[in-house]
């Protein structure tokens, strides 16, 4: 499942083959990335489940309001249909009024609520209560499971420091970046990637880079994790520069990748470093101290840094 | 999980040990297999969710409702039994009437709507009416549990290249396809596998190798991945000739595997490429142009070749 | 995850130190083991989601009918303290008819049913029924979760051939049983264990071996699969006769675990073959014939062998 | 996603870089950390669904029951500003009894009883009221989602010796505990881990270490397994004496992770052992006994130990 790292780029990363051109971030700060594909069959487009998963939540209580009473108009229009003497409505109503009762026993059979002050009596009247009965079991199954699908849709909790930095690691340096859960429950089995995109030499395209990591994966994640690639002989960033990292228009591409211990939910996070977005010379303060037997941490002072001479 | 692609061909593949034969698809385009298993006993072949979950949805809905009307029915004839004068039913009903009364008033119990126009007055129709709410409860948990699993199970809109192709890869040539997701969630952690079947000579049986890939995974895929494997000289393509995959009767298989992010649902795809899907001495045009930033991807040139010398 | 196989044993596998003893079976031909696990103090035991997941069907609709009941009797003992003017039912009942019609007014609030011919009227009633109404919800969603959730269980339609076979493979001779997915959906990813249980020599213990196979792993599962444990210089199995396999009361362990496709759920499958389950200088039959370009497999035939002379 | 075990330390174990200091414990013996994150701003660290599916019991009903107040409350004042002429309630009621029959209806309607004997008759009150109805179908499909969430939530029934032991292993000595799943389902691809967590020399951080385990997995666990890391001379505790354990402030912490086969579940388990927590020159007795083919482990023996010479 994991790309074994090596000085050896490749040349494909999922981004495509000419994901290039000057100064071109794939991924955004904030997970989502700057590809855009067009021109796709609206059938091989859709999947409805996904749709309603993911769209706004005012979209989504949006659209299941306007079923609710489209359904609610199909169904009063029927019964106005079939006759309002098949409904135990009282005498003497207007016309719209008529309507109105039928609309709003519709709602009441729809929602299984069944006040029965107006109740069906006629054959024809029952029978398309029944029916709608059924679907309202049906139609509110697949509301209040996307609801419910939505509402439990596995979301991390982790931050990113701001920047990366370069700092001394052992006797060689090493690119740097700091990760902490900010929900108190446990993320297990918490893996980190990192791969370094960049222009190839007198080429749109682009390559890209696996970077080998001081720990891949953690097992418990109480606190921050140090990220750290050492940039060794192996590391496509041994005796680079910073102006080197802006010409060949770097981007670091982080992944994390972790349980949710009370869910059993598998979080996904991931985030880009620009060259902009990386300090040299840099070292992370960890802003710990311990009270009663407990260590406390100060997310608040993740970004903090203090200068240090590299290596 | 993976199988460590190999020169060695294996016998079996999962398609038992004679999937021989002139011609043979043992996978279509679409995925189905051409392999039908015969003389199970029913005992051991049923399992009901599994086959409620595949059913059409027509012969869901169908399900259901002939369910819904066959219970009813029973119902119906019960609360005859007992006797129309335990529901609160009005006088001077013909039989039919009565029976069509008990038959509502069960649709109305066992969706829990109960208007209450009809109720149950005598001992033994509240007992019927009490338990068949329940099992209302409890069948409606698996029709509207079983609706949204079939809506929530994954489906992924991963979409071949019709054709694949032989292309020249670094110095040597290459066996590619492309796939993108037309779905605009994200695919994580995705992974490929290509397979070769392959008649065996002077034998009924075939040989299965699996083949090296460039690159068996990409951790995102928000564009179009070209799968190359490298016809090097551990591959048992090297050296082979068009006419060779016609008369060794080829079969590529391919395997996708991959994450929804947006919901953690694992996705499975699969597809088979014959020899007359193949075309040689050519080459993917990658249709991606930059506006603003973004890169836009024109999923409809996902078969779009140019000729290309090969090496 | 694996178990790397090697000639080296391992004295623990899981089924504790001295599983030993004459003629012991640790798993039984349906999976379930020969060890019961003794003293285990009430709340280190108890797992109630899992005990309701597990128990029969008949235990488990026993539970729901129970629990509705004694639920019901309760309220009903609650609103006949409160009394029965409380509710709107008919004057003139005796005693016994009012608690019944206390207990069908309960049976209707908690399946949130309510006809409405008995209703409440005072404060004390209507704050019952409204807490009843909840309980009801959150009862039901338990008991319909479980419902669904025993439903929903995945379970395999694996069938082993009844006899393992030592039979010749390649230039030596092989450990070999088959299986089928018997059901239609497919299976993925399916891997297989093989262990080997043997007496220690001058030892109350046993000495465990994970089994190399020929494959470990198939990416589908359409027909017939032999696994195959290639009987080599690393085999523990070497040079031994059928004699040997009862001297050191041999239990081969196999394990399957695959994915259904349909459904996304990891099935999960087990047996195990005594001596006395082998039969030496066989070879399995595949039992296939090609009709239409489609291969029919008579998987009646499961269990077909041929002799043959061993290497 | 495994570490590979060495003798070489890393200087991170998502505990972060200095959760050194005398006599510290990182992880208590009931598997909750000892570190606390501060200063976390409040939309960074909510994650709703993570809260209310690990809040107590006692505050989740707590949670709905105050809803289900509130809610019921803000319709009542609804009904109240619309005018109780819009509900069928009975004349001549003093404000207090409207505003009470309102509540109640409201509880009616949001539960979907629906006795009827309060119905709306107003188009305002029944649009609140199909409204409400609505509303009350969503809510209690967060509500009981997240009951039976909660409910159906993995729980692991790993059961740790109290105490770890020193003991001789082949011809070296092994730190050793004992596991055993108290509950009678099975638990299948159990894994364990081993960390060593020590103070570095003249230094404020620690050291960890992955120690290599004779066994990583069991395919099954039916018994009581002994979890062995083999004192040989890559492993940090090499040559090491009782007394070094305490100047290290040596914490040795486990993890075990498995599959419930009954539900698929993935559970977590984990622990620590102090230096006070460590017996040495003991060797744990294995509880078996046979009779009529199934083997009976008492699990209350599961911390008895013999003495025993170590090597």
């Amino acid at each position: 499942m994991s790309d074994t790292p090596s000085k050896k780029p490749f040349s494909d990363f999922g981004f495509g083959e000419k994901s290039s051109t000057e100064g071109y971030r794939a991924l955004n700060k904030d997970g989502t990335f700057n590809i855009v594909k067009t021109n796709i069959p609206f059938l091989e487009r859709i999947n409805i489940f996904q749709e309603l998963i993911t769209v706004s939540w005012t979209k989504f209580f949006g659209y299941v309001l306007v079923i609710y009473f489209v359904i609610n108009l199909i169904f009063a229009s029927a019964y106005w249909l079939i006759g309002m003497e098949s409904l135990t409505v009282a005498k003497g109503l207007s016309p719209i009024e008529q309507f109105l009762e039928g609309f709003f026993f519709s709602a009441q059979t729809i929602t299984t609520l069944g006040y029965g002050r107006v109740a069906p009596i006629g054959l024809l009247a029952n029978i398309v209560a029944a029916f709608e009965s059924l679907l309202g079991l049906l139609f509110f199954a697949l509301a209040t499971g996307l609801l419910y699908g939505r509402f439990s849709k596995p979301i991390s909790k982790i931050k990113y420091s701001d920047k990366a930095i370069i700092a001394p690691y052992q006797d060689i340096n090493g690119f740097m970046f700091r990760v902490v859960n900010t929900h108190k429950n446990q993320l297990l089995e918490v893996e980190a990637t990192v791969s370094l995109s960049m222009k190839r030499d007198n080429s749109e395209s682009r390559d890209f880079y696996a970077l080998n990591l001081e720990r891949k994966s953690v097992i418990f994640f109480p606190s921050i994790w140090t990220v750290v690639h050492p940039i060794d002989e192996n590391s496509p960033l041994f005796n680079l520069k910073s102006k080197d990292y802006f010409d060949k228009d770097f981007e670091f591409i982080t992944t994390i990748k972790a349980f949710y211990e009370s869910s059993g939910q598998l979080v996904y996070s991931r985030t880009s470093f620009k060259p902009s977005d990386i300090e040299w010379g840099k070292k992370f303060i960890y802003p710990s101290k311990r009270k009663n037997g407990k260590i406390y941490i100060d997310v608040s002072l993740l970004n903090e840094t203090n200068d240090v001479p590299l290596n």
